[in-house]
């Protein structure tokens, strides 16, 4: 390791850190937070466990967990090597929105032995967090979860994508003057994020929808092994034309890529609707660069921090959670999902809005102040929430 | 809930907190502690996991492991509801020690579960410390995980105690001026702590000892069907008579409680031989009073912090992480139990040691810097340590 390159200097020893939230100073200190006085507390939660929001850090604390089999672009690396990326994660939790995030690497890669493992380490968490899990093991593992647990549950890689590009998708559409009902989509790459982005886009109100994966277009009257695939042909949404993507890519208002590797040319997305949008998110290579699109498209995006309009996730997962975890909601459905995508979208005003600008600063603080607030009110409205906050009573 | 009771309201909200070990203030930052320069992290670790212990905070981070099965007095109130200890102790684990530690509490009963989520969430920690589970699962939990995992684990509620009972008694014998070679030892309660304080007194060079448990004397050559009590019955230095607890403790020179309940009265004490010690450790009510025993006994300790003589194993788990952590120890062995208990003996000087004070308190900033420094030297004589302090080359 070289030591003297700033980014291994900043993870070494680890990049976060536990504190006690008072200093035990003396014996009478001591006797109120650990034992014999901790035995009232213990008892009071015992007898009602809903306490343990009041009386335990459960309120506030959220398990990052990853199983370390998809992290980054760099695949399955395992679980040591992925804590680095569940610290990070954790960092922003913390800056951000106030969460206590805590890393969970797993040491398995069963399927049902990581639903068991994150079932019985569940009690002292308020949320979890899932991270970096492959597809399509990501699938099963979150809704086995979110239905055997009472707290919320949230695969980052399908949901926080699907958020900030809708997000971003809003805000995009209203530069082009074009309406979400009346647009022609084709999203590539139907893994963890495209799943969750496509069911994200039917919620939104999108008619024309053409999901493509290596194989080509997933058509309406399909029969395909994947549960998703199967699920998204089932869909009237979907278009029952079939074609590569270069050929299904023609005529379309926007182009959203969740897939791998240098996959467009200029010459295709030439082929567009006219005021096309390009979000090309391929992780670390977009799926065209920004030289060879730009020309040809009206707003493009990707994840990359180099280019403008980035698409970031880090939008997403923390006042998504802070919401979550202040009115106790028993899971993150997809009306707060989209609220969430409309709230970060609305920090970028009419009047700041340009191709250029279509989607708000990870920095800016005002995001997860409207994503919480927008989270709340939607968790609230379809009964999920536990407890009022007291600025929505 | 009484939100004026001091003891609850230290505990609002719980009592530690996850902090960023630094800010992230701008793009830069941020592309430093995440996607994309962390990526360059993750695959140094996954070409060498050992760099976990300098990039990750597994250097310095311990699990408290619970199933809220035997949680002080209080028996089996569940996991929720034991979470206030292990926040506590993790806490005490800051203050004391520096020691990272964060609260895992299982929703499970089962000892197969235990130990596979234990491993299976091992791989950002640098040990386990197990805390409040009900014996006899306890040992085999600890016993599986100490073999399958390469990292210390620590059953405290047994080793724990133990360490700081033995550390006590060896004050305590200075006081009255005999030798542990010679001495007549009753334990009463062979349960988890009273199986490890047991084998530490046999390590610790004790010839004639007496386990009692509610049957009565384990008796040497007796057939039990505890495998604990077994072991005893085949160690030559159990004594083979049988007897009542009242009957044993005639003649003998120590007696150490570790059960539940009132069992002695002053006539039991009495009998024992001149210039005897009891440690009456049962807890919330010790097995005698002070009040009854002191007339009749030379030294007298208990587990409460308004009688002198505290034995707290507080003074015990702090420094044997630190050291253990620092030294990179692979489990924690009899060698570094007994370094430990000697160490805590240590920090009682010679002309400070009196009947009324022989042990420190847990705030003598010298027990956590001579407990680690006994249990690294330990470690490395005995091959388990796999890092070298600077100070010990």
């Amino acid at each position: 390791m070289n030591v003297s390159d700033r980014t291994f200097l900043v993870h070494l020893g680890g990049k976060i850190t536990i504190q006690p939230t008072l200093p035990i100073k003396n014996r009478d200190d001591l006797s109120k937070v650990y034992t014999p006085g901790v035995a009232r507390v213990c008892t009071a939660i015992a007898e009602n466990p809903k306490k343990a929001y009041s009386l335990t850090i459960k309120r506030n604390t959220v398990a990052v967990v990853t199983d370390g089999t998809a992290v980054l672009g760099l695949g399955d690396i395992g679980p040591h090597a992925a804590a680095p990326v569940m610290e990070g994660k954790a960092m922003l939790f913390k800056q951000l929105a106030g969460v206590d995030a805590f890393p969970i690497c797993l040491d398995t890669q069963d399927t049902e032995e990581i639903i068991r493992t994150i079932k019985a380490i569940s009690p002292i968490f308020g949320g979890i967090n899932l991270e970096d899990i492959s597809s399509p093991r990501c699938f099963e593992i979150e809704n086995r979860l979110a239905e055997e647990l009472e707290i919320p549950v949230f695969h980052d890689d399908q949901h926080g994508t699907a958020v900030v590009v809708i997000a971003g998708l809003l805000n995009a559409l209203k530069v082009v003057g074009k309406r979400i009902e009346n647009i022609r989509i084709v999203v590539n790459g139907i893994g963890a994020a495209g799943v969750s982005i496509c069911k994200m886009l039917l919620q939104a109100g999108v008619t024309r929808l053409v999901p493509v994966d290596r194989e080509g277009a997933i058509v309406r009257g399909g029969t395909y092994a994947h549960p998703m695939w199967q699920w998204l042909a089932e869909q009237p949404q979907v278009e029952s034309t079939e074609g590569t993507l270069q050929e299904v890519i023609q005529g379309a208002d926007v182009f959203i890529g969740v897939s791998r590797g240098r996959l467009l040319k200029a010459e295709d997305v030439k082929k567009m609707a006219p005021q096309s949008i390009v979000f090309a998110m391929a992780n670390p290579d977009p799926e065209i660069t920004p030289e060879e699109a730009l020309p040809h498209v009206a707003v493009f995006a990707t994840g990359r921090s180099d280019y403008p309009n980035q698409i970031n996730n880090v939008l997403v997962f923390p006042g998504l959670f802070r919401g979550a975890l202040d009115c106790r909601a028993r899971r993150i459905n997809e009306p707060m999902k989209l609220a969430a995508a409309r709230a970060i979208a609305s920090v970028v005003s009419a009047a700041e809005l340009n191709e250029h600008y279509i989607i708000p600063s990870i920095f800016n603080e005002q995001v997860v102040i409207q994503v919480r607030k927008a989270v709340i009110e939607a968790a609230i409205l379809t009964n999920v929430a536990r407890r009022t906050p007291p600025e929505f009573r």
